[in-house]
């Protein structure tokens, strides 16, 4: 059985939030894991990109076992249909699964009121604080950062995709922590400045 | 009729190199541009990073007009299946369209032929000699930089996503050039140390 990370993609998701992650959970995991999509529904969903891109899973079909729960950012979880997705947000929470969430969608962590006890950060607090309202109440743990892991929940804005997918993989344990350092660094600095990273 | 911008994926492409410039495309062409995707056949696809895409074109149903012709990268260029692409890379080039290649596909570009004569780069000139074989005669304008642009012709190593879509957007005079730089200052250097750029 391969350990399966779960991205949660809604209609015009961030192309760009999710690429890095999950182009490197594969070619750091040595065949040992699996990315699947979830959505809503199965229904072929567009990316803020324009691709067409199907999901493997709607909420009813997620497995129970799975490794990480990875919100992927995009317009769509303002919306009342996104409450949807709160359920499985709880229950990676409860299975103490590590759970990933960027920029609009580190923001909805908030709205289910996942953030209120440990460090985090977000695309902007004021913005947290008014969407989420009652649910968040975690001001004093918000930090400035691109990314920021406290335990298995990792959160980041918008621009900080490579911070996020270094902080995600770590939390994974995926590959050594040099090894990851080494990708980071090669998409961060690029080709020039960076050594290509060696293959698991 | 909206300008359409056909992205060239096969299956296994890399993510990260076409999310940037395809979310740019339609976050910066104010409405007027389309992003379509194009694949040997209309089967649904894997990226690199496990997402199923379904291609909105096989190479037989491509439209006559389009505004450029961007190629993504990934290992399935090596193989004999892809020089089904040649025939419209050659294409576009007749017909002056912007033609972008990044990571293997910009040495794709050089088995096509059609960097003979003008600047550009890849991820490694040997590897693209040893490829291309008698169909490259460029090397003496092949340039280590991240990307370069030369009139409509736009390539680029894997890990220079971000100027590449720069580049690609510049050819494509899709805003201002100060608006395009604005966004690539975003995500280059991230939340906390560049502004928010403005919205066309």
């Amino acid at each position: 059985m391969k350990k399966e990370v779960l991205f949660v993609i809604l209609d015009q998701y961030a192309d760009w939030e999710a690429a890095y992650l999950s182009t490197c959970i594969l070619a750091l995991g040595k065949g040992d894991y699996e990315v699947k999509t979830v959505s809503l529904t199965k229904e072929p969903i567009s990316s803020a990109g324009g691709f067409t891109v199907l999901p493997d899973y709607d909420l009813q079909s997620v497995p129970a076992e799975y490794e990480a729960l990875i919100l992927i950012g995009g317009m769509k979880w303002l919306e009342a249909s996104a409450l949807a997705v709160k359920p499985l947000v709880q229950d990676a929470v409860v299975k103490h699964r590590i759970v990933g969430g960027i920029c609009l969608a580190s923001a909805f962590l908030g709205v289910c009121g996942v953030l209120n006890k440990i460090n985090h950060t977000s695309n902007d607090l004021a913005y947290m604080q008014e969407w989420a309202g009652d649910n968040y109440i975690g001001a004093a743990n918000y930090i400035k950062e691109p990314a920021v892991r406290d335990d298995n929940i990792i959160t980041a804005n918008g621009t900080a995709t490579l911070e996020f997918t270094r902080e995600v993989l770590l939390a994974l344990d995926i590959a050594p922590e040099s090894n990851i350092v080494e990708w980071y660094n090669f998409h961060k600095l690029g080709f020039y400045n960076a050594p290509m990273p060696k293959m698991p």
